[in-house]
């Protein structure tokens, strides 16, 4: 019979999340000094965070000095993908992690002359749960969700939606097809996501991209619980 | 215009994996030296890890001496279930992460007397993705699936069912009523899990455990794969 006592509690996740806050911050510091704007994209595995990627380097390289990090559980298929835009591009592949860490961007950093950029994209892993805990110490994060993916998601993956700067609801070309139900689906975002702003486009027609380039040009906001 | 090169990849898997092999490696010589049985338990959320726990810690308390080791995102919920059956139970709280990694076992076996076991449970983060990357230095892996979450999950989560020691349908009782088609699953694991032992139960009302119970109590599979 067993003489130990009956129950304890590691508590792993208070550990990493205060050394990822930390290396975020620093990462925050690094971007205010070389006036980076970094904005990172969060959704479900095929939103279409790439494609608008694609579209929205081909549109402004001309006008604003871009980069991206990518982040994916393997390959390199979406760095492979964004090539040839006029932008660098860092692959992160995390193995088995399903979110990219604050550390995992310190690194890719290096590989960046962040004097040499205007606008930093960080795209993360295909995921509505794992990237949510995890401050990368961008000023902005986007979630992208697509007609395809139900008007209640939102409201199923709260924690992503809570923390979003912007929604783009993304593949407007085929709502119609879908039967996509705009109402609900902004009654959703209204209630998961009130603080964002939100945006509706579609990546292979061009549609309301203007707008998405008229936030990213624009000031910016503030956001103070993730101020230094 | 920008003068840096345009790409690069930077392999944050490889070094997390190997730092995480090296620890599994001690955590497995570690419980070769104390002659522990460990079983690592793996599933979606709510395919009845818990349940089955709670049930095979009250009906072989008395024979054998089982600690577990318990892993959610947030909360003790699990570990509030499995106490009062006689076992010791250290919960892991992993904060964002969606799975148990080596390290976090160490840790968790800080606060257990090994050579007061003779058999170990793991229990891992609900996720069929996550986990099936990370070693902990188990010597069978256990993933369990219910009747309700449809005949090819196997296929849909190769990964995770191809490094399976066991498989256990769950939840049996109800298999009639949510019209489970047993040939189109064993189908299904013959093809994704074909190394995999196959048990059926119900935790609920017992029917199936004994073969559970027999193969805990067996002589154990010896993984090659996993070997020291």
């Amino acid at each position: 019979m067993n003489r130990m006592p009956e129950r304890w509690t590691v508590e792993i996740g208070e550990a990493v999340l205060g050394r990822n806050a930390e290396i975020a911050a620093s990462n925050r510091r690094r971007f205010a000094e070389s006036g980076l704007r970094v904005v990172s994209i969060v959704s479900s595995p095929g939103s279409g965070k790439t494609a608008l990627l694609e579209r929205t380097l081909s549109d402004l390289r001309d006008r604003t000095r871009i980069g991206v990090i990518v982040g994916d559980l393997e390959t390199d298929n979406d760095a492979r993908r964004l090539r040839g835009k006029g932008a660098p591009v860092v692959q992160i592949t995390t193995g088995g992690y399903c979110h990219l860490e604050a550390s995992m961007v310190a690194r890719a950093l290096e590989k960046l002359d962040l004097a040499d950029l205007d606008l930093l994209f960080i795209e993360n892993v295909g995921n509505l749960v794992c990237p949510a805990a995890f401050d990368l110490g961008e000023a902005e994060r986007v979630v992208l969700l697509s007609v395809t993916e139900g008007e209640d998601k939102p409201l199923k993956y709260p924690t992503i939606f809570r923390n979003a700067d912007a929604v783009i609801v993304t593949k407007m070309d085929i709502a119609e097809a879908v039967g996509l139900d705009r109402e609900a689906l902004h009654a959703s975002l209204r209630q998961a996501a009130p603080q964002a702003r939100a945006f509706e486009l579609s990546a292979r027609t061009g549609d309301g991209m203007g707008a998405w380039y008229g936030y990213l040009q624009g000031p910016g906001s503030v956001n103070l619980a993730k101020s230094v």
